[in-house]
This record gives structure tokens, sequence and C-alpha cells, in this order.
């Protein structure tokens, strides 16, 4: 089963200095790709913390994703916390240090030099022209913070993922989910392989109540949908898709 | 110390069906009120994962608030998962179940009656024309998914939160965050009760890294940015606010 976990990390979203885009966008991205995620952690900039959160990510899921944390500065902390979580050394790279050389010359200082360090053992996607490589160690795949790196380092490695597909009906009522229940429950226990989910609105949608089957088998998804509009009330589905 | 820690529910937002407003709204809030976010997790609607992300928000943080689950169909396990986080039985709380049954008379299903449903011990938040109550139990609020109904219900419990402000700062520079890294580690060092970020930029913003400040003590936020900003080489300061 192809499973992701996404753990974000960084102050300025706990503090809402800034929006998080790129949670938002990966479940998007895996999604298109088939794969299940399980988990999204925002966690600050602090070593224990983040190691915490990337065990247990790899725990529940296959595929774990870092958002955030690499640059030069003090609260760049994930290439440390990735390294803590396997109990490997922090080394740089050979690659990235001799790119690093020739661009920077002699403005490469120490905290420069830090662009260069990896988890030992790592895999780096990088090419001579990138602004930043693509750390990977084991199932864990480590992307920059601004969403417009994250999403140019995940283009980089994304067919790594590719899964079977995930498949999608949803059916609209004028009717509130009360009188939708004892119907969904029917349909859950009779689908155990449809995911199943209930979406009220309080607004002013021109429905009630969406609800969603998802799976992997499209036939099941169908007919677990075929079931429940069959046993709803006349005239409560508005519309499908 | 004044902490919180937000714990979402809900496939449809790892689906990436529903993109999540409640977070991000709610450390606005937060940060408003002078409360320290400590971490968000968006996990799946399945009891044991809900129990085992509110305990670990219990311990990293003083209040917790849990967004969505809370509703009458099989999806909606967030009470049951409230309830055994803190080993209480499921209830009826009886003020809604009398206002239910006042509104709905004979339509009054069993899945409908699972809305009067809180953990035993439960405060609950309810007015008589209200559409939801807000349950809480210990530190931990109970509030719905629905971004309507998540902010109308925050806005019932929103001053038992409000705690010492929180005072920020922001240098912006036209250098990297190469040059800047030393300094910002002698800063760091200097001002260990200010927090101090670092966020470069990798698109056509009018400055290359805005360095934040933060703390609850307004005299040492200044002075540790006015330490920055007599380190850096002349000119690299654009602006700040």
């Amino acid at each position: 089963m192809s499973t992701a976990a996404i753990v974000v990390i960084g102050n300025e979203i706990l503090s809402a200095k800034v929006a998080d885009e790129n949670g938002p966008w990966l479940s998007r991205e895996l999604r298109g790709l088939g794969v299940d995620l399980r988990r999204i952690e925002t966690v600050p900039d602090e070593v224990p913390i983040i190691v915490d959160s990337l065990r247990r990510a790899l725990a529940s899921a296959k595929w774990v994703f870092t958002s955030g944390g690499i640059g030069p500065t003090h609260d760049d902390v994930t290439i440390a916390a990735v390294a803590q979580c396997f109990g490997r050394k922090v080394v740089p790279d050979e690659r990235i240090l001799s790119a690093l050389r020739a661009h920077l010359g002699d403005r490469l200082n120490p905290a420069l030099r830090r662009l260069a360090d990896v988890p030992e053992g790592s895999t780096v996607d990088w090419s001579p022209g990138s602004l930043f490589p693509v750390v990977s160690l084991e199932n864990v795949a480590v992307l920059p913070g601004p969403p417009v790196l994250f999403k140019e380092g995940f283009a980089r490695i994304r067919d790594r993922y590719r899964a079977a597909p995930i498949f999608s009906r949803a059916l609209y009522f004028g009717v509130g989910e009360g009188t939708l229940a004892e119907h969904l429950d029917a349909t859950v226990a009779r689908f155990p392989s449809v995911s199943i989910g209930s979406y009220p609105r309080f607004d002013d949608a021109d429905h009630r109540v969406k609800v969603t089957f998802d799976g992997r088998d499209q036939a099941e998804v169908r007919r677990a949908a075929d079931f429940l509009r069959e046993r709803v009330p006349a005239g409560a589905l508005l519309r499908e898709d």
C-alpha cells in the first residue's frame, strides 16, 4: 500500500507569520499519484520534536516528506534531525561542496558550507544548475520550505511515488446527515474496502450533504455509490459526479 | 506559559478534497491572543490515531483544540476519541437533548440523538439558538469542521485563552543568509528569551531575507533587533517593521 506522511517544520507557520502552502499542495499531488496521505504534522524548529515526528511518520506511512528547515542559519535543523532519526552522522556531500566552491569562490564561509551537509548515506538529487539539493534517506525526502523551491524539488523526485490510482465518486443530497446516517452506516458496513465520507454544508451551497466514495477498485466504488443511492428516500439525491 | 496544539481531524483534508482553513485561521487567532502554538496534527477519522494525537497535544501544550469529526454519521468520531483519551464514558447532555427534542420532534432519530453525546463531565457551551454545542473537557475544546461553525464556536470560548502579548519586530535584508548567519548566531546566543527566525526569499520580493524577533518582553525584542542591526554590514538592511 502506498502511504505517505508530511512533516512541516517551521516556527513561522505555527506563529502564523506564513501560511503553509506546501502541505496542501503536496496533499493534492500525492492524491493525483495514488498515494494515501496518512498524517501531516506541523512542528517547531526543534530537533527532538522533529525526530519524534519523523519516527511517527515512518511508523505510520511508507513515504515521508519534510518541508522547511533547510539552509545556512541557526533555525535550519532538518538535516540534523533526519540524521539523528536514523542514527547517522552529518557529512558534507562532495558534489554539492564543489558546486558551492565553483559558484561562491572565497565567499564560501562556514555558514554556506552547511548547504552541502547531508546525513551520511543519503541520496542527493542535484544538478549543477540547482539552487539546492533534494536529499533522501531511506524513505524520507527532505524538501525546502519556500513554495517555489518545494515544488521544484518535488518535481525532481515525483516519479518515485506513482501508485495505483484512487477512484472517487460523490453524491450530493438535499437532506441532512440525520436522514442519511442509517443508510450510510449500512453502506459502510457493506463496502469495507471503500472509504466513505459525509460532509454537511452550513453555508449557501446548493446541497446540504456531500457523500464521497474512494477506493482502488473502481467497480466497488461505483457499487457503493449505487447502493447508497438506491436506499435514500426518493428526491433526496440532487446530483452526482 | 500559554501554549496550544491543534488536532485537525478529517480524511477529506488528507485526501485533498478540502483545504483546511481552520488550522491557519486558529493559528492567527491564537497569535493575536498571545498563545504560543506548539504543533498542528492533521489525522484521519480513526479513534486510536486521534487519541494518540490528543495525548501528544496535551503533553506538549496547555490548551488543545480539535477541528472536525462532529456530527451524526459514521465518520464523526471526535467525541468518542476525546472521551477515550480521558477514560470517560460518552453520555447524552440533557440540555442539548431537550433542545433537539423541541426542535426536531419525532424526526429525532438515533443518528441525530448522537448530536447530544458528550464525554462525561464535559463543559458544554450551548445556547438554545445554537446549531451545535462547543464541548470542552479539561483543556481540550472540541470544535466542528465546517469553517463557519468552527469560527462561531471559537468565538464563544475565545476569552478563556487571552494571555500576555507576544511582541514582534522584523528586519529585511538585501544580502543572503550566508552573510547573515554568523551575526544571527551571535544574536541568538545573546538573547535566549527572544525567538529569532530567518526567512530567505527566492521569488521577486524586494528583499532577500526577512529576520523576525518574537518575545514576551518588548524591550528585549527591541534590543535583539538592535544588536543584529548594528552587526550586519552597512547597507545590508533595507527596512524594518
